[in-house]
């Protein structure tokens, strides 16, 4: 199925013109989605069963909670593949693989989110402990941490979180989303592990063929040089640090009007950040900050010494024409202690922009939170924004093909269900992937037809004389060739020709 | 890794007596650590945090929610492993994938489960819809058909769902637990699709190398007949029915008292059904039975035809001698309406009871009750109790490895750190899985017993001496033999000795 996949996505190119209308059908059927909700009368109340007020004799609501949804076959299989592509990527870097459960104790989620703790889902007292669903995944690694009491952990972890967020769904905004994140924890080599997440984002995107993209990189200590030096007080640094973060959206007008009317800075050292946070390069962004004022602000210098390495390890791991120097980078969360990515893609062939596609940082100081005597542990990781990326495959592969079944056990007489069945079971204890139509006597061309329609390769056809002579009659779907072989060598022969039909 | 952990788990008879002891040592252990909370001082509150009354300057509790548990790397490597296998399964027999949030509405769920309703998780009503962990994968799947007008489908998910049960976590008992289902939906020839839920337990408990077990197989209909032919009164069909389901686990004597002191059932009635519900056989007692005065009640003539059916076909499956027909299975939940089952493993060489590792039956109606006119759709499906699975497999694959770096970058010289890294960069560009030390300047010595701790096959090693010539030396972890390659063939060298290596 992963061969196919691949291949049908290599040839999608072709198929752009197509799918630029088909696209926006999709958008506005989803839309529609949105706001259908479908009732449907409760005719049959279960004999034992307590129904709430809510459904009692009347109508009941048939939906999934919102900003969530269900998973069909076809976007399982989608989302079979990006995982299974990414977990390669991890894999090469060595990461093992963790998981916590999808409740934490509401205390070791709260003041960790900032604003954004309103968003946290929360359980019902139910006698017990106070409960709250997991708002992303590190903050439970951090607990996980500090409880093992680990040293060191190189870990990735695939998982769903939960955001009280408005959806958007047809953008892929989802209250209950998948995150695939990679983090380092522990005292290594300044810079080493900040520059395997960059490195790990480009394996990423690249493996999944979506190669025009950039990441952008940035540091906290350079970002709090900044306000220092233009002279932000102190308590305002957060507040402005989160205006800032807005100019991937906003224009710089609109940010300053944010900081000067909301936030209450002066409009001249307003100005004074404007003009630094609006650039972006690499070394040479470096070397001019160095030698102007703010390169003798010591937060500064210290920021812009780590990124001087991080750039130069880029080099080294062949990944510095994807990075950018971006000094409007800020990144919303608290926990950031150093350095800070984001990735985003190209606007696509229509302009239409996904945004960011994967982020993270350095929080050296998270993980001592939970510890005991607050002995801290340094980390850095990244978060892969796979709802997004699941959008932009499931447009991509719309014809994955989702059952597995190679072969299919027809007959065109009556009376031949237990035949049929013992057929079926030889293929399957031989590992052959196999099915039959539930039927006594389905006629002979809709079993062809239902093979054509699911993609499988292969049909073994037996009828009076074939099981009279001892044979099977092997037909290639696609071809239509057929080949009548001995039964005693039919698996055989059915798993040679699985491998011409390329199945 | 599924090789090496496979091989292990060939090997894992031989430890037999090692694992009886470290078997209890670990219960001991589990049990101790289920009782203990670990109560550390919050140190370091975030500058920006406002954390909650509970863990202000005070005493912050660092555990999971009760009855649940992370997953360490090596539990993780047992549970893909797992994974893999019943995946492979599920495919070989043509079901496609889905998955469902893992909320429900809540009076979706209301009025399914009988008296277990009071153990399903509530959300706190936060301003919008009411929801509720989901308690299965069965009632969301019945909604998802109803949702989606599907007419027929044969689906798998592997999913968590969540009980506020009392845990037996050393058992494999939690709160929140994973569920893997197939069921299939749709009018289908009568016992076809039963049967073939059975032939899918013995595919996957053979397939994880559990041969000694026993699907015990009933039918609903039968025990609804046996009920009515003994006399019981129509209304306490259902209490009845849950007081035979413990004669797994209670002597007939216990059942009986129950029978007829909690449930006022006459005694002279209890002893008939205790006569039959005994039974267990397969064509032989059909035959007893259908010649007997049961055989005239005509719910009992319906279920004992189709229970001849379903041993015929797996006969037809190869796997009549793993099933039971087994009177005294009579499953809990509201929904069966036919054929039900239960897998069990027979006790381990110590004595030690595992019990039901899969479970299941024909629920005819629970579609129905959500879709639009009623209209219902025949399923039915079996759910592999995978959490028990774990358990076992954790004990028989302790040593299962889960890092899959194959090569070790090192250098026993100074200041070669970023010449490490271009040859890191080297083997992850042609797919090696590879990592380095992230130290400046590692002791040779370190980075070999890292290689061995870690069981990385190979290690490449650079020194000035190897720089000036352009070559690498590569060191088989194993063996300790050293082989001075071309740098420009090093990476083909690699791949090569990694055969041999046989990781």
């Amino acid at each position: 199925m992963l061969a196919v996949a691949s291949s049908i996505l290599r040839k999608s190119c072709v198929k752009q013109a197509y799918r630029m209308t088909s696209n926006m059908v999709d958008k506005t059927v989803d839309e529609l989605k949105d706001l259908k909700i479908s009732e449907v009368a409760l005719q049959k109340p279960c004999a034992d069963s307590k129904p709430s007020n809510k459904s009692k004799g009347g109508k009941f609501v048939l939906k999934c909670p919102k900003g969530m949804r269900d998973y069909t076959p076809d976007q399982m299989a989608v989302r079979e593949l990006v995982f299974d592509k990414i977990k390669k990527c991890f894999k090469k870097h060595g990461a093992v693989q963790i998981d916590t459960p999808v409740m934490e104790l509401k205390e070791i989620l709260t003041g960790k989110y900032g604003e954004d703790s309103k968003l946290i889902y929360e359980l019902e007292d139910q006698g017990g402990e106070i409960l709250a669903l997991r708002y992303d995944l590190t903050v439970p690694f951090a607990r996980y941490v500090a409880m093992k009491k680990i040293k060191n952990i190189k870990r990735y972890q695939i998982a769903r979180v939960y955001r009280r967020d408005n959806p958007a769904m047809t953008k892929g905004r989802y209250r209950e989303f998948y995150q695939c994140d990679i983090d380092f924890a522990g005292e290594y080599e300044r810079m080493l592990t900040d520059t395997e997440c960059v490195k790990l984002v480009c394996d990423i995107l690249q493996e999944l063929d979506m190669n025009n993209f950039t990441v952008k990189v940035n540091h906290r200590k350079i970002l709090d040089g900044i306000f220092e030096h233009c002279g932000v007080p102190e308590d305002n640094f957060r507040p402005i640090c989160s205006a800032v973060d807005k100019l991937d959206k906003e224009s710089w007008e609109d940010v300053k009007k944010e900081m000067v009317e909301t936030k209450g800075l002066d409009p001249a050292v307003a100005d004074k950040i404007g003009v630094l946070v609006q650039k972006k390069g690499q070394f040479d962004l470096i070397e001019e900050l160095e030698k102007s004022d703010l390169g003798e602000n010591k937060s500064a210098a210290a920021g812009l010494s780590d990124m001087r390495l991080l750039l130069e390890y880029c080099e080294l791991f062949g990944c510095l024409d994807k990075v950018s120097f971006d000094l409007s980078l800020a990144r919303g969360l608290d926990y950031y202690t150093g350095t800070i990515y984001e990735a985003v893609l190209a606007p696509d062939a229509k302009g239409e922009n996904v945004g960011s596609v994967a982020g993270g940082g350095r929080y050296d100081e998270l993980v001592g939170m939970f510890a005991p005597k607050g002995r801290s542990i340094p980390c850095v990781g990244v978060s892969i924004g796979i709802e997004r990326l699941f959008t932009i495959m499931e447009k991509k592969l719309q014809e994955c093909r989702t059952s597995s079944i190679q072969v299919l056990v027809a007959s065109g007489q009556k009376g031949l269900l237990k035949e049929r069945m013992k057929l079926l079971n030889m293929l399957w204890d031989n590992d052959i992937n196999a099915e039959m139509l539930y039927k006594a006597n389905p006629k002979l061309l809709t079993q062809f037809q239902h093979a054509e329609t699911e993609r499988i390769p292969l049909v073994a056809i037996i009828g009076e004389s074939e099981l009279q002579e001892g044979k099977v009659k092997l037909r290639d779907t696609a071809t239509k060739e057929e080949k009548l072989v001995d039964r005693a060598s039919f698996v055989e022969e059915a798993r040679s020709l699985l491998l011409n039909c390329g199945s």
